[in-house]
């Protein structure tokens, strides 16, 4: 167990739960706390009968965790900042699973999130643990701020085109896990079976994300679809200057992405099912060049390389782990 | 719009509004009120965009109910005995959809249902709205006690067979709405999907009431399964006497259900699809002389003829409608 | 039945199966002979038990088929033009539900579809079926070309804004039905469910016929998901002129299809829900003013104002009977 | 790799390319040829991307399989035991995942299979490969007969009540996967989506295999319902004696697998959930003494409990492996 002691704070949440499994399951990390408020005392198996992780969820008692220890925090937004400070002063380094570190800018925060942020110097420091763009500062890192579902897969369909297109749309599809465990009108069975719905249009909250790591404005617009798990970002824009040939467009996204475990740049466009429950993004691009079109798909796992995986994958790193340990 | 005025009290949730729909399109019922709590001041349509109801929910104002109106209430048990008793004293002839009237024995209730019933008389005077058992005695009801989906199902499947065979095992099968609408664990999509879960083992409360109407003990067995509608009871027993050929006891059936408008024997299995959002039931019966073996199949969609079709069918009884008008 | 007779030729497959089912419920048309190949012989009611149509599938016999009748050709594309033509010279009207007379240019058949149209003369004569823009000359059209379902679903969210944007990216979402009824290993269950897959990206055969009733050159992408029924266009552009306030491009909507009893223009993004199994499409849209984005959705059941559905509305159109009949 | 080499006849199917996957995995096992007819040529990866074996499929050459090698048949029924004839006369140890080789008794395969039985000597020698009933004689086995995925989850529910209940009736509700991968209307989205479908009433083929192991006649009757992978079996049946209490028949059966690794007894009814795509069964029993009922449930993966995982078990256990190994 040479990679040192991981806690899960927040492990009642679907990612929470998906990562303190993963860490549990980890050759090298042992599981330290994982902590819940209302199901603190109940054991995680019990709760998530298909992880097998018998570990009890706590309440939270920062006493627990000792400096040199690394903590993920899965705490809804605007709830994780305060924590992760705290942390941090004890000299834990962490993985800010919630959205509270993403974006640099403080003045995004009160618009975009709600609140004023505490803690401007820590967004400055935090470090977007998309690891296929930030790997190196990514291992030195005291925060890091794991990415949004939705960014994850639509900038790693875009990222080898940044500079090249423009007029950027983004349809992202998302199972129905990406809402969250709590129990709500638009997440009964009898509203999203069969069902594909368009939501937050023009709003949400992760575009802010998407353009920050982009950079540039996109039009991205997120819809529920009737699966548990899976992130199809389908990705259109218009070249700038000259369209590549579509193969030579997928050679230089299989030259990007050479150096990168997970993700997989293939032949044809990609579906849901091959991502599902690993921590494999599949990108497939191509173009039209008589008018100038991209199109690129991005397909995640919303829970793992959308929030829970690229948590560990970025915990790897920081822990000088191989990258992929505990994730094929 | 000879039939009357029909008011649906408890609106708001899955049978309740599913009726005020089939109301609503009637051709001689006219819809009264719709009453709901929270959603009082929404149109039915803002709630169930799919049943295009423009009708707005108002709490309930027994004012705006006159005499010789019909009601139909949707309420949770043990929420509703007092409403109907109240109704039936203005001179409103009442469809109980709760499971508040459908037992005659008081003793069971607090058993049962957990609350002591506080009119035995009306537990004797409800006639249980199972058209193809009870029809005559529901033209000139007062109280018709409606169903529940299960019994309905299981019902239709048993009764042709009620004194000739025993050792009766009912494995059914629900979809989700069957649930409720009140968002639960249980019927978050990432729970439902993909799943089956048997619940309520041996102590279901539909049980009694099977047991009352085919006049034997029965083992009960309810699961939630992957579907947003649609029941199947699935019948096993063992004759007592002679165990007919299986096409004999088809035509048994036949004879049985002839003059029943909504009740189709089928030549196999039925599954789920041919009887969701309309009012049929389907039923087969096979057997196996060598063993003495009854098998049957009861299908239906547990929101209409489970619930919302079958009170406007004891609605037009009670009103003296064809039996079928607005269900077809 | 005033309106006359409808032959449903095709009658085996879902688009056929269901407008066979709509005709023979419809208040004043008469079914007439309803064709297959393979299940010749067998009663519809047996192949889909759901529309209890005991009509039974014959083989196609053009005696059958009286001068003045009407007929649905409901054929694979490229096997349909031969009949339509015959059935024309019979003085038989026609809606051809194929794809066999949807493009005015012949030129585009050997590119897109692989044949040599072999009438150019009907390719001219035929009136897009599409009431929301071709209404009036539907009413007198010896052909009717019925439009595709990915077609009807932008077109109805995009027509209002047909001369005000540009750079048009629809992105689309079709429930399995739409890939017909032949079983392939992209329909199995097991590939279909809990997925989202893009196909034929840049190469879909609607996409000309998009063209040519927008006016201006899309990109389009289709997308399978897992849901039997139900088609969303979700549809993306950019202002040329000034860009409208989302009110006020709303109400340029209602005005548009104020006349047009399936559209309905919601308040906000619609989901595959509400139109399911019925003949309307919900059309939402919105803008962005500062960046000039135009977002519109549109929402239909695949098989009903997709493909059956809009079929009868035609043939309501061309036989002088209201337009909406047997259609609510 | 000191396990020994696998080679997986038939890889194309479900059940074959996750046996296939499983091995690939394995630490002690090395893959060896995989085969398929129409697929042949084809790298396993192409056709199922989920399993990432990058192996490809080939036609069957014998010459490649050495004797000492270890080989499982995935073959459809009555196609197999040739293959597996050849096989031991090689030298080859088998797994026949196929039905083949489960019945001893010759004289059921006319009636069952449809086709007489070439080996009845292999009939009598093979192993019917429950490793929760015959785990030693499996160890040595030149031939075991994996047994069939209801079999499985249903003996797992019954066995330890083996001599004390009668009347046994098994509802069994199994995945879509279980109908195998070669596309058919059954399968077909559309019709399998939101439904459940009762199949082979009184005659499924594993009637024989259960009671073959289970020692008497029970009434199986399985559904079909919307889930890709997942089998549950209800059984249900009477006490011949006295009726255990519910805790005491739990812990008889606690006791009874408490050396079986694979073999989970739960405290309450089980879902599909917890052993989807893991070699997991949960179990859940209970009684009601008043009535002398048992009510038992099975639940496991049908391609991995109830077909794959289970044959790697075995080939474990043959191999002297540890039960479980590649397979947690």
């Amino acid at each position: 167990m040479s990679g040192g002691v991981v806690h899960v704070l927040g492990a009642a949440g679907f990612s929470g739960a998906q990562l303190a499994a993963l860490v549990d399951a980890h050759p090298s990390f042992a599981l330290g706390t994982i902590t819940a408020r209302a199901d603190a005392g109940r054991r995680l198996v019990d709760v998530y009968p298909e992880y097998r992780v018998t570990t009890a969820l706590t309440e939270l008692d920062l006493e627990q965790i000792a400096p040199g220890d690394f903590a993920a925090v899965c705490y809804p937004h605007a709830e994780a900042s305060e924590l992760v400070a705290a942390l941090l002063d004890r000299g834990v380094r962490v993985v800010d699973v919630s959205a509270d570190h993403r974006l640099h800018d403080p003045a995004l925060y009160p618009e975009v999130y709600g609140f004023s942020h505490p803690r401007p110097d820590l967004l400055a420091e935090a470090v977007y643990g998309l690891p296929e763009l930030h790997r190196e500062r990514i291992r030195d890192a005291r925060l890091v701020a794991n990415p949004g579902c939705f960014p994850t897969a639509a900038l790693l369909a875009l990222l080898p085109v940044r500079d090249r297109v423009i007029h950027v749309v983004i349809d992202a599809k998302s199972g129905v896990s990406g809402a969250g465990r709590t129990p709500t009108a638009a997440v009964h069975f009898s509203s999203a079976t069969e069902n594909v719905t368009p939501y937050k249009v023009l709003t949400h909250r992760h575009t802010p994300e998407i353009v920050q790591e982009f950079g540039q404005e996109v039009l991205f617009t997120p819809h529920l679809v009737s699966a548990d798990r899976g992130l199809l970002a389908s990705c259109y824009g218009r070249f700038v200057g000259d369209t590549p040939h579509p193969d030579d467009l997928l050679e230089d996204y299989r030259v990007f992405y050479a150096a990168h475990p997970f993700v997989e740049v293939v032949e044809g466009p990609p579906s849901m099912r091959a991502t599902q429950r690993n921590n494999y993004a599949q990108v497939f691009v191509t173009t039209e060049p008589r008018r100038g079109l991209f199109v690129g798909f991005g397909v995640i796992d919303n829970l793992v390389k959308g929030a829970a995986g690229q948590a560990l994958q970025n915990l790897n790193l920081m822990a000088g782990r191989p990258e992929a340990e505990g994730l094929l």
